[in-house]
């Protein structure tokens, strides 16, 4: 069901260390543009940054967001067996089924962005049965299934690195067939159960932190859960001794494959100049991950909110993103990235729908400042 | 161009006396619908809130929000002869043309949001012209104005008492109209150049604040200019000494016409269980004028997002409210409120659209927590 274009890593990296900063005469026209609007020059503050971003990151002053996808990766964690979760693993196939159905959080949500929603199962443990009524949205699911879920990371690597490498290139074909769709933003989100756990340890590898300070509460879990879930994630570090130098030994050793679809989204999006925009943890660590394969990531990326998880802070400093939005959301799927695709939206329209100082017969800054109204 | 309702100051006052504590029964009902959607508990952090925000509002569990209007009050201001703004008045009456020719900001984002809009002149001080082609949303100006702009608070009272009650009146009328045509939410703006003066000194007198630690930079003022608008505040302050147990005083002494309607508009919209979003530090002001007339006000809005003005951080904080965004926004005309409208409308979608575990056959937690999944 993909598009059969054929991309390698390496070749996404040269792509992607090729691009060079992000394109200031781009951004220098989409300002200037925004402070001839009939508006106090950069009153719309976050939502004239996000023109100028998108601007930067296309190279194109007036980037059309028109086509927009949401693309949710799934897999399974065999960590899930430590009981470090409120839910357990079946849980992932039926929100699959779910997401397919038009019954999730994030088919409400990408309907109101007016996205598609992509599903790639890389690594799901159990049949996914689809006995569901269709959504009002087509759901596109792409069977890329790489092993039934990831062994238990804390008796050994959750993958093996070519299983990891296998992830991120499934990761890199959706974005590429999106590519070839034309699209113009593309949002991730993920679905796992287990996942914050795999993020947790990502995240304490990438940026050298204690995995008590990481990890958070997930799905909603109690203490002693919490405590389980810390130490096992101290033991799956302990056991397999990542290297942060090496995001690939990183993912395979306690990372997700899912996550790793996500690391291959990122990569293509980025080298493809296309804006994407993250979630929450999980989409977090993956970019976390991104940035340690190819520099230059973090500053082409959107951060859609800051969850809940206090692992998400650390990756949101790491990579230098301020969040668009802070609205407690601690569920995934993407749902933050569709919120924050509305923001941008809602940023293009204004570039593109608001009148000029001239065009409107408004008047100017009564002392001619440089910026703002017929004089700038 | 009204509803022609007849209202009175006092019957609003006594049916928001009546209306007694949120519905916890609307609340609960809706919280608990949340929690058997295909999600962890809560995991929909402020989203889940504002459905149940909703609920305690209207007393209804699915009340519909599709009905939705964003209302801009417009006056001019007297204190802008002494030289506090960066925009001459007559940007005042251009931007009301600029309104009705659909090319302000607020016509983008109210579409984006699926808002009417409405454009309410109580006060603007000169001619509005428009010859400008027709915007692709209708929008409808209410000519009610009261005067020609308020008189110079430095120098005297910027309106009577009886304009001050005539401009709360109008914005009554307003939203009796909108009520009358079945309004499910209803977003406030305001236009004025010169209204961060006034609204700076509401705040001072109201919350007891020095006007320096209030007062900000509006459009973007120089500190030569922000020195004078401090100054001039201070000036207006002492020379009229309102009364802060007398918010109609406040209104009349260092108010604006515009700021008074507005202060209808939240009282029409809180008497009639309407869910009312405010916008940024304007709205506030009006916000804290009208609480200041009826406890019970702030538990009955939304705050949509946090201004760059350091006086609305204030205002915040004597309502208790939490803005919903922080996208350094300050421009006004109902911009924040009309973003704040599509995460109302997010909340509404999830609350509709979702399918429950138990109809979409998802296991529950492991747990069997008292809260989610089929055994809640």
């Amino acid at each position: 069901m993909t598009a059969g274009v054929d991309v390698s890593l390496d070749d996404i990296l040269a792509e992607i260390a090729a691009l060079g900063p992000l394109d200031a005469a781009a951004m220098a026209a989409a300002r200037d543009h925004l402070d001839r609007l009939t508006k106090p020059p950069g009153s719309l503050g976050r939502l004239e940054e996000l023109a100028i971003g998108v601007a930067g990151i296309t190279g194109q002053p007036f980037a059309s967001i028109a086509r927009r996808a949401i693309v949710v990766a799934a897999g399974d964690h065999g960590v899930a067996r430590q009981g470090v979760s409120a839910y357990p693993s079946d849980v992932t196939a039926q929100m699959i089924a779910n997401f397919v159905g038009g019954g999730a959080a994030i088919n409400a949500l990408a309907e109101a962005a007016g996205t598609s929603l992509t599903v790639v199962d890389v690594g799901v443990a159990g049949p996914i049965t689809m006995d569901l009524p269709g959504g009002e949205r087509a759901v596109r699911l792409i069977r890329a299934r790489i092993r039934d879920g990831t062994a238990d990371m804390t008796e050994g690597p959750a993958m093996t690195r070519e299983e990891a490498l296998r992830a991120i290139a499934a990761g890199l074909d959706v974005v590429a067939g999106l590519r070839v769709a034309g699209v113009d933003v593309v949002g991730i989100g993920d679905m796992g159960i287990g996942n914050t756990t795999a993020a947790s340890a990502i995240v304490a590898v990438m940026a050298g932190a204690a995995p008590a300070a990481v990890t958070g509460r997930g799905t909603g879990i109690d203490d002693a859960t919490h405590r389980r879930k810390v130490a096992a994630i101290e033991r799956a570090i302990a056991r397999n001794a990542p290297d942060p130098a090496d995001p690939i030994s990183v993912l395979a050793a306690v990372g997700g494959l899912e996550i790793g679809a996500l690391v291959g989204v990122i990569l293509g999006a980025v080298a493809g100049r296309v804006p994407l925009v993250l979630d929450g943890f999980i989409t977090g660590a993956a970019a976390l991950l991104a940035a340690g394969l190819a520099p230059g990531v973090a500053e082409r990326v959107v951060a859609a909110h800051r969850s809940v998880e206090p692992g998400h802070a650390i990756v949101l400093g790491r990579l230098g993103l301020r969040p668009l939005l802070e609205l407690d959301l601690r569920l995934g799927e993407g749902t933050g990235a569709a919120l924050a695709i509305q923001l941008i939206d809602a940023a293009v329209r204004l570039r593109d729908g608001m009148a000029t100082f001239t065009s409107a017969a408004v008047s100017g800054r009564v002392d001619g400042g440089a910026r703002g109204g017929p004089s700038s």
